[in-house]
């Protein structure tokens, strides 16, 4: 496999962005192929069946985009594709979710520390972050908190005001949620509010970690990358975002996500 | 038909529970039956077709409960279904949707006003609204505002605090819906924060006339379920509550929308 191949990373819509912003940041040289499968988003109320054939749909538009590598950049879709795709792949291929990785830094840097995570009602339903933290870490101590309404604020363009700070504090002045060493963001939109998060947590002194899912997926995939021997030593192509459905308004969020400007090209996967 | 049958109401979720609630506060010798579409919330997203689909089988599901009309209470489920639904159903039929009454509310009281209206981006994408005033009310001016956090707001209980307070003055002084006379809430959610709403108008001296669908179409079905002989004149069974995915959640958000203890049961309409 050629080492200037891109990376190909999707999510639901344009919130995995961040994580292509993180990787983007770590391996400058690497061309990124991006699809946000905004016609079916958001997954989190969809059938487990449909959100795995949207993957199969998608990693096969990426693998034809000759990527060497793919990222699902999406809490449900690495929970409902990450090992139907898995097995798939050819063996050696190199697939990441969202969530094996954190488990994974959490386990080496926070084994028995109390550990919040935030995440949509999707993702804290389906219990995937504590059940792999708890296979791979078991004296850690996982407390999931569901902040519903952290998403559509971000997408509506509410961060970094007085809105925001409130609806934060809000949600992590908790109860349950109130002693933890480590906070896990476990939602691709949370990164853009970490900064926030962060001064919620220092105007109540309280020290903590939070651990930016993003940033360590990011790392999991250079790591990984450098391993195989696949990384590029330059970038000789443009970075490409595909979307299933566009509007103006995707794309003005997208510059939120990924940091600087984007052009959206639409295209068809579905009849 | 007879008088005593229940008025079948239906939405893709809980949020039309305060059209439920204005129709028995209204008509409090009518027994409603309910059907919330949980399992396929939000409609907003879905392809109009499916969604077609899904009031046909309700629709269905009414008529077998012995329904003697059918009020649509979902803003996309209006735009997508009144019109298969009007034509399947016999002539006579007595199915409301939350569009026309307050077009023709609109027409009748605001003729040549001008007119905001705010909604959520499929309602406002649509242009279902101003399409239909300005058949029914040339004249009359209509400028729409996507308001898409309010939803989530109220459903994440924010309401009636200084978070709910902020959301709603940062929409409603957007510039273009500044100089309005009246204002539509459509979208079922905001009958629960037309007071704020109301409240953020006297704050600033702006007299203003807030419709509210929920009521308007309320008094439509009264009016023309008298005009049809077809009311009520005692309360004879209790009212029934049914959704096709049940939460714990979903229970607790109800007695928020239709202001008293909802039962939820659930019924599975699909395979």
């Amino acid at each position: 496999m050629a080492n200037q191949q891109p990376i190909g990373i999707f999510d639901s819509g344009i919130g995995g962005l961040t994580v292509a912003k993180a990787i983007n940041e770590l391996l400058p040289n690497e061309q990124l192929i991006y699809f946000g499968d905004t016609a079916h988003f958001p997954y989190g109320d969809k059938e487990r069946k449909s959100i795995q054939h949207y993957g199969d749909k998608i990693a096969e538009f990426l693998l034809k985009n000759n990527c060497k590598s793919i990222v699902i950049a999406c809490n449900t879709a690495s929970s409902a594709c990450y090992n139907t795709l898995r097995k798939s792949l050819p063996n050696n291929f190199p697939i990441y979710d969202v969530i094996h990785p954190v488990a994974d830094y959490v386990a080496k840097n926070h084994r028995h520390s109390k550990i919040g995570i935030i995440a949509t009602k999707g993702t804290t339903n389906s219990r995937a972050y504590p059940k792999l933290i708890s296979e791979k870490a078991p004296n850690t101590q996982v407390k999931s908190c569901a902040t519903p309404l952290l998403a559509p604020m971000i997408e509506e363009g509410f961060f970094n005001n007085n809105i925001s700070k409130s609806i934060i504090k809000s949600y992590l002045t908790k109860k349950h949620i109130a002693n933890i060493n480590a906070l896990i963001l476990a939602c691709t939109h949370y990164p853009i509010i970490e900064k926030e998060i962060s001064n919620h947590y220092k105007s109540i002194d309280h020290d903590i970690t939070i651990i930016n899912s993003a940033k360590v997926v990011a790392q999991k995939v250079k790591s990984d990358l450098a391993k195989k021997d696949l990384l590029s030593s330059e970038l000789v192509k443009n970075h490409e975002f595909f979307v299933s459905d566009y509007t103006k308004s995707f794309e003005q969020s997208s510059e939120i996500f990924f940091g600087k400007s984007v052009k959206l090209q639409k295209i068809q996967l579905w009849k």
